[in-house]
This record gives structure tokens, sequence and C-alpha cells, in this order.
């Protein structure tokens, strides 16, 4: 703060324009010249004003980026994570949430502050693929979460078939048979858990069993609540699961409070896995066993798309790009049976 | 969206200019006129477009929105109320993350991006008082949290002290005597924790006892790792503690893992308190006990504060205001002994 292009030039010997010419990497300046003057820079802690930069270029070096629900941790890490990501391309974040619903999705997808950004990432939960195809031009966007579209916007996204399915793979070789599903949405073959659901059929199926659909409950939303309710409901219709795979970790950890007040031991009795690898999931009376997606990775992706698109000028032959980043089982306590 | 003035004005059947007096509350419209107006932009869910009302006064529209961490839930259910309010009151938020680092927190403070934004809120960690005298003119600020300065900027903040004695008499009344306070910070007395650590020595002198400074630990950090390992050093070096008072809620869910893990019982063998009322303090093994600030009412008065800056001309009668918003004690399983 306070260090000003002058300050720089003066501590190099070097006239402003020299200085500037440095900051935005303009090619006539000699390597001699650029390395006393970076190094004037890092002596002086010069931070070059980034906005004006962008100012120039005609953009704003905003980006902003539409999450469901901070309060939700996963949304919240990974928000950071972007936030950091940011940073390190140059831009600044504009974060909203959506509250996960279709018009403020749209609302926000569809520009109501373009004026302001460079571009926009956006993890929507229940716009619809009409709702994209219909989206005027505007700002470059980046998709991120499980729902799939065919739109033309990249969309960043882990396996989530395949993420499911190791999760039911690592049940299954526990010796459960008996795993419940919380978190199913019925409404539309789009919903966030439908992957997900997905791999649970695919996996019990390949193991040559039938899926049991008695225990896949429907819940109204993602929360710790929901997953109390709905486990609750699985127990107070007489079913009794082994295990439960949850759609997310906030989910697993409300079937969790459900089942210490049930006197039901975890793992002994039910065994859980949940999604996400919030770290909430560390700690508690038993740590949850979950996904885990590489959130840093996503970020990392999402930024790097996006500004890809908001510097790069649109070509006929651009194609969409779909970018699965890596996940793993990270096994803890929940599905740890202690022997002997 | 795609809703324009025009269909407004063809629906009301009035002129485009008309409805743009409504909208922008010009006075010159009959109360007729402007409640046939007013009939039209909800049946069409006409939105004004903000931004170009804002831009006509000189502004953006946006607030800036600086908190230490998204990643403790705190802070992420602060910020979705803000969002909230900002909303309310015809703002959009851009949200920071300082990570609670002094300089991080100057920079935002010092208005890096004062050209974007009309105002600023600011929750600071490490910000020294040195800091916002020499704040150069930016932008109008709001500050939350509990750190104390001497410094002509309106703060909104429970009574942290008070708050703590609370806490503290709870336990108390239990019959507890030994209780631990974790999440002490030892370098400066405008650091966070001293308010709640002063509410503890006064709660416990107050109740004619000598407060047992061997029990009060010293943490790096305030997240549920810092608790872990603070009441680990605690138990290591010997010390019984009846009862613990946890800077915040992570904290506590942090010292209650290690209470598990050592098979002490909550609460019959340790009762523990937290701080903030995050939602995942309600579940768990064993809810957890906790002071709740209301947040919502933290981020209703930060942004009607800051929008009253934004809007009104500074006068040399202005006096910084210092608001208390409400807090309460939430009883749960964690200091709640099953007797019989």
């Amino acid at each position: 703060m306070g260090v000003s292009l002058k300050d720089v030039a003066q501590r190099a010997g070097v006239s402003v324009k020299t200085v500037s010419n440095v900051v935005n990497d303009f090619p006539h300046v000699t390597p001699s010249t650029r390395a006393r003057v970076q190094r004037a820079i890092d002596d002086l802690g010069y931070r070059p004003n980034l906005s004006a930069r962008h100012l120039r270029k005609g953009r704003t070096g905003i980006i902003a980026l539409a999450v469901p629900e901070l309060g939700n941790p996963y949304f919240a890490e990974v928000a950071g994570a972007v936030i950091d990501a940011a940073v390190r391309h140059e831009h600044t974040v504009l974060l909203d949430h959506t509250a996960g619903r279709r018009e403020l999705e749209n609302l926000v997808s569809q520009g109501f502050r373009s004026h302001v950004i460079d571009g926009l990432i956006l993890s929507p939960i229940e716009l619809e693929n009409e709702d994209l195809v219909a989206r005027p031009a505007g700002p470059p966007m980046v998709l991120l979460g499980e729902r799939q579209y065919d739109a033309p916007y990249d969309h960043i996204a882990i396996d989530n078939i395949a993420a499911a399915r190791t999760a039911v793979r690592h049940l299954l070789d526990l010796g459960r048979r008996r795993i419940a599903f919380l978190g199913a949405r019925h409404e539309s073959e789009r919903q966030p858990a439908h992957l997900r659901l997905q791999g649970w059929r695919a996996e019990i199926e390949a193991n040559g069993m039938t899926p049991p659909e008695s225990l896949v409950v429907a819940t109204d939303g993602y929360g710790r609540r929901d997953g109390a309710v709905a486990m609750a409901a699985v127990l107070d219709r007489g079913e009794r699961p082994d295990a439960v795979f949850a759609y997310n970790d906030m989910m697993a950890l409300g079937a969790m409070r459900t089942l210490y007040e049930r006197g039901l031991r975890i793992p002994e009795d039910v065994a859980v896995v949940g999604f996400d690898d919030i770290e909430e999931g560390h700690y508690g009376a038993v740590s949850l066993t979950t996904i885990a997606p590489d959130k840093a990775a996503i970020a990392e992706l999402a930024v790097e798309c996006l500004v890809t698109r908001i510097t790069t000028p649109p070509s006929p032959s651009d194609e969409p790009r779909r970018i699965h980043p890596p996940y793993r089982l990270v096994v803890r306590e929940s599905t740890r049976v202690r022997r002997g």
C-alpha cells in the first residue's frame, strides 16, 4: 500500500514508463532492466493496480461464483478454494448464493450483473437444460457440480457414478447387504442425487443382488436435518438397514444423530458413508467415512477454464470442456468395525 | 427476466416514463397511478435494473464483506445473513476472506478495490487500532466482531464479557468448579478471546473463587483441531477439569472429540459450552450447549448502518455507533446431566 510506480522507478533508477512496461509485461524491455525493476518491486512490496490493467482491456477483473448455500460447509470450502485460485489468476470473486432455487440460478446465469463481472462459475441445483439453452449471450460461464447438461458450457464435476460405486463397494466389502440410500429426489432425472443413486444401484447389481428400493429415501433438501429425518423414517417403518450411504456428509451426520438417539451402534449395527469430506466429519464421537472430491483441483480447474474463456476470443471450433477432477474414498470410524 | 419497462407500461396503461418515475421513487406520480404500476410490476415479476439506479448516483450498489474464514461455519452463516440483508437494502455483496491476517485485513480496510464498492463490512481478527487510525479516506466501513477499537467506525458486536459470564454462570450452577477456558491468546490485550476470557475470570471471581489459571489454554487458531489439541494438552499435564468453556463452537467440538477418545463422558465427567451456535453443534452424539449470538440481527444492523453511511453525507457531529445485538444461552446435552 502507498508504494507508487514512481517509487519503484526511483529505486530501480529507470523511468516510470519502463516500470509500467515491466508491470504490464510488454516485450520491449531488456532482461537486465526487467530484473532490476522486479527487484525494486519486491523490495518495496509494490502491488500493481490490477483493476486498472483489467479496465484497460475492457474487463473488471471480477468473476462471480454462485453456490447454492454458504451454510453448507462443502460449498463454503469450495468457495474458499475458488477465491484462492482466483487470486492466483489475478481476479477477485463476487460470491453469491442461490439457495438452490431455479429462479435465482436463472437470474445469476442470465447475467443480472453482467456489467460488473467478466465471467461466472455456477453450481446449479434446480436449473434445467432448457434454461441453459435459452441463456442469452453474456459473460463466459463455467458449471460446477453433479447436474448433467447438454449445453455449450464447460463443466467441472467428479465422476459421480463411479464415486458412488466406490462407496457402495466399500460397504459390500464389509459384508453389508442392506444398504440404505438417503437423499434421493424423484421429481427429475436430472436432480443432483440421480447419479449417486444410479451408482448405488449399479454396484449392488454388479454384486448379483437386487437393490433394496425400500431403503431409498427421498428428502426435501440436503441438510443435517434432512438426513436425521430420513434415517428416522426408515427405522420407523420397521426397516433395519445395516449400512447407510448418504447423498452428502451433512445428511450422513444427521442420520448418525438419529442412530445415536435410537441407541444403534456405528458402525457395528449400521455403517455410514457420506460424500464431500467436510471437515466436521473428521470429528464427532465417530468420525465419518466419505468420498473426498479434490476441492482444490475443482476450484483451480474452474477458474482456469473461466479465465481462458475470458481471455481467448470464442471460435466456431470451441467444444465445451467436460472435466472430471479426482476423488478418493477416505475410510474413518463410521465403517471401521472394531474386532476382538 | 426479460420483462421490460415497456411491458410494465403496456400492462398498466401508462407511459414508460411514468413507470420509470414509479420505479425511481420520483414524487410527481399520483397514488392511484403508482398503485396501478406497482400491480403491473408485481404481476409481471419485473425487476428494476438496480445497478443503473446506483450508477446514476455515482455508486455501484456493491458492498464488500470481509470475514476471516469461510470454512468457519459461524462466518459462513453470518455471510449468508449479510447477503440476504443486502438484498433487502438493494445491494449485492462482494465477499472476501482475510484468513484473519493483519496484512490482508489492512489491504481490505484500506480499500484495494474501493473503485468497485460503495462500502465495506469487515470482521477483523489481527487488525490493530493503529491500522484503523491510519486508514486513508475511503468508502464507509462498519466493523463486526469482538475486537475493540478506539476508532471512528460503527461497530456491531454482542457484549462478549456478559455473554461469557452467562456461559460460566451456567456451569457454576451445575456445580462445576474446575472450568477450563480453551482458546486464549496471550500476545495482545486486544486479541479476540480477551473479552471472553475476562468474562470467565469475572464470573468465577463473583462466585468467591480464584480463577484456575492452569486451566486456561492458549491456542494458535480457533478451529476444531485447535480445540482437540488444547483439550489433550490439559489432560496430558494431569489436570482434570469438570467443565470446558471454549472460545467458539468449533473448538468445543474439537475438545469433545478428544474427550470421546479419552473415554470421558460428556457431560457427566466434563460438561462443555461453546460459543456461536453453529448448526453442527445441534447434531453429534452429544449436542452442544452454546451462546447463540443473533446472527440475523447482526447482519441486518451491519447492512443498515453501512447503507446509512453510504447514503447520508458525513457531518461533523457524527459519532461512531456501538451496537450490541442480542444473544442467548442455548442449553443442550453437553451440559444436561441425566439424573436417576
